[in-house]
């Protein structure tokens, strides 16, 4: 992406000039955003019912991502996607964006266009608007943080921290895929280092892929829950890999934990993608994070509206704290959870 | 700072115990935080007669502070200044912000400790509550976002593009300060650098070199303000140089200006500094940035209100949009005013 035929420097806009070129075309769509980018703060008003939620995230080159094989499009949907997520695993709806932009000399305004492009269709996708954020340089990289603010009624949000004794334990789609798609990007660069004249061999992992390069936040839960008429009691997003994330909401409502492994929800590539590299699908599921899938406890009485719902698996139910954090093995013994998630402080 | 006689790593805590470390004595002081660190999202509720306002901004290492000179705690305090000032600057009032950290492994877990001592000590300052963020590794030096995030009646909230012509242009405080303070500071590397056996001279310079490492925000204009019964058209902070902010509330506000150099404030040590290091006073109050004071447009008839303030000084007028943007220097000629102020993005 950085061989494109025109190349145009930051520079020559400054500052100004750059939100003004990349901010031209943003519309805002929500009543609720009162003012949008151009003054010293955005102004909101939600509905007096209803209660903000507010969330920020960062994605740091080098840590985070690698722009060797992440598009920089993909790099903005997904900015986006890891923030909205965090405002749905409050149960609530996300209705705007800041977008905090540190970039060095090596990017080009067209290698920044390219990423508000990503931006942009996300906001659409979502459903929320961008209404400010602060742009500068940075001297290596491109560190990208993001605030997102939502809504929702008092009744509606779900903390982590209120699940019950014998609640299930509710994860939505499948788990493991962003980890091994991220995998297998890696094993290519590899190649592809050692021999630029290897093609990458992506073949058969299109799905894991997508799951890695552009994951897309559950923005369909708060609905299908709705209709299925249950309501979690605790919910979080998954970003760190199910055992760190299940953790939390044991932590957080002082409970155990006793899942079943031949309940996690894989999907095939990423169980073809784990033998082919030598992992074990669960411990993939448990440990990979970036999946972005929802975890919940809900009360047992709603075992039959969720158990052959697509979109959900049931996959353990809560215990007394004492009994701790538990996963049934496929041969019936119980290893104990420990999280192991993606931890950024522990990468470098 | 790095030759603490303790040095913890932080990837001995990794993310959740430097989360967990940082903020265990983390009280909110506001009755609209309902729920602080420790979930997917914030949750804030303000009065239904208030609107929120949000803002964030980035400081990075190399680009925006050197830590050669600059304490981590003053770092800490700055960062929360940067954030809250754009709330004032809306005539609204800070209440929480949310702190993201990039982080490399350069820092100890000491160095982060000195970092947040400051911010908390800005959030006890400025009345705000640290309610979330995000805490990860960088590959080199810091990266800091700061969100903020504030309420204000609806009839209260001043915008940029309210002046009118024939307002009068007035700001708070005194200009320039701040980049003097910073032009002190490099000189001193300079000769450090040169020659380690040499000892800083800051002597005679410390209301400039504070200006520069611990800004106060202006959080007395919004009281002072209404006890003079003054209500500005038109406001917006000073964080990229006089001749930079006031174009902004020109172009918003679709006006001309004319400043009259002679009413630029400055501090004598302002004046000082810039004598010394071969300046030009009134253009280091045009250009020279982070002074966080308030620039405002008010009614005329608001003249003899601030004429005798101390806070304020009324230094020009607007005019039509045609007559474009000019200083009356002191000589009595006519200068076109052009936006140099700091940017971050042609430093580089």
């Amino acid at each position: 992406m950085f061989e494109n035929s025109t190349r145009t420097e930051l520079s020559s806009l400054g500052e100004f000039g750059l939100i003004e070129h990349l901010t031209k075309d943003n519309e805002t769509k929500h009543g609720s955003t009162l003012k949008s980018i151009g003054d010293d703060a955005a102004v909101i008003k939600f509905e007096n019912n209803e209660e903000t939620l507010v969330s920020s995230d960062m994605l740091i080159e080098g840590v985070h991502f690698d722009l060797t094989y992440v598009p920089l499009k993909h790099l903005g949907f997904k900015a986006v996607t890891v923030n909205v997520s965090d405002i749905y695993a409050m149960n609530g709806t996300p209705k705007q964006i800041l977008m905090n932009l540190a970039i060095s000399s090596r990017f080009s305004l067209e290698a920044i266009e390219e990423f508000y492009s990503g931006v942009y269709a996300a906001c659409k996708f979502y459903n929320v608007d961008l209404i400010g954020g602060d742009t500068t340089s940075s001297l290596s990289g491109l560190a990208i943080s993001v605030t997102v603010i939502g809504s929702a009624n008092k009744e509606e949000i779900v903390y982590r921290n209120g699940a019950q004794e014998k609640n299930l334990l509710v994860v939505t789609g499948d788990l493991g895929g962003a980890y091994m798609g991220l995998q297998i990007l890696e094993r290519e660069k590899s190649v592809y280092q050692a021999d630029p004249n290897m093609q990458p061999d992506l073949e058969g992992h299109d799905y894991i892929l997508e799951r890695q390069l552009k994951p897309i936040a559950r923005k369909d839960i708060k609905e299908l829950l709705k209709k299925c008429k249950v309501r979690p009691t605790a919910m979080i997003d998954i970003s760190d890999g199910l055992a760190s994330e299940v953790i939390h909401l044991c932590r957080q409502s002082k409970l155990g934990i006793q899942i079943f492994e031949e309940k996690i929800p894989l999907d095939p590539q990423t169980i073809d993608g784990a033998k082919e590299m030598g992992l074990d699908p669960s411990v993939v599921a448990l440990n990979g994070g970036e999946d972005y899938e929802l975890l919940m406890a809900i009360d047992i009485n709603d075992y039959e509206k969720l158990k052959d719902h697509l979109h959900f698996s049931i996959i353990g139910h809560f215990t007394a704290e004492s009994a701790g954090y538990n996963m049934v093995s496929k041969t019936g013994t119980l290893v104990p959870i420990t999280a192991q998630g993606w931890d950024a402080l522990l990468k470098r």
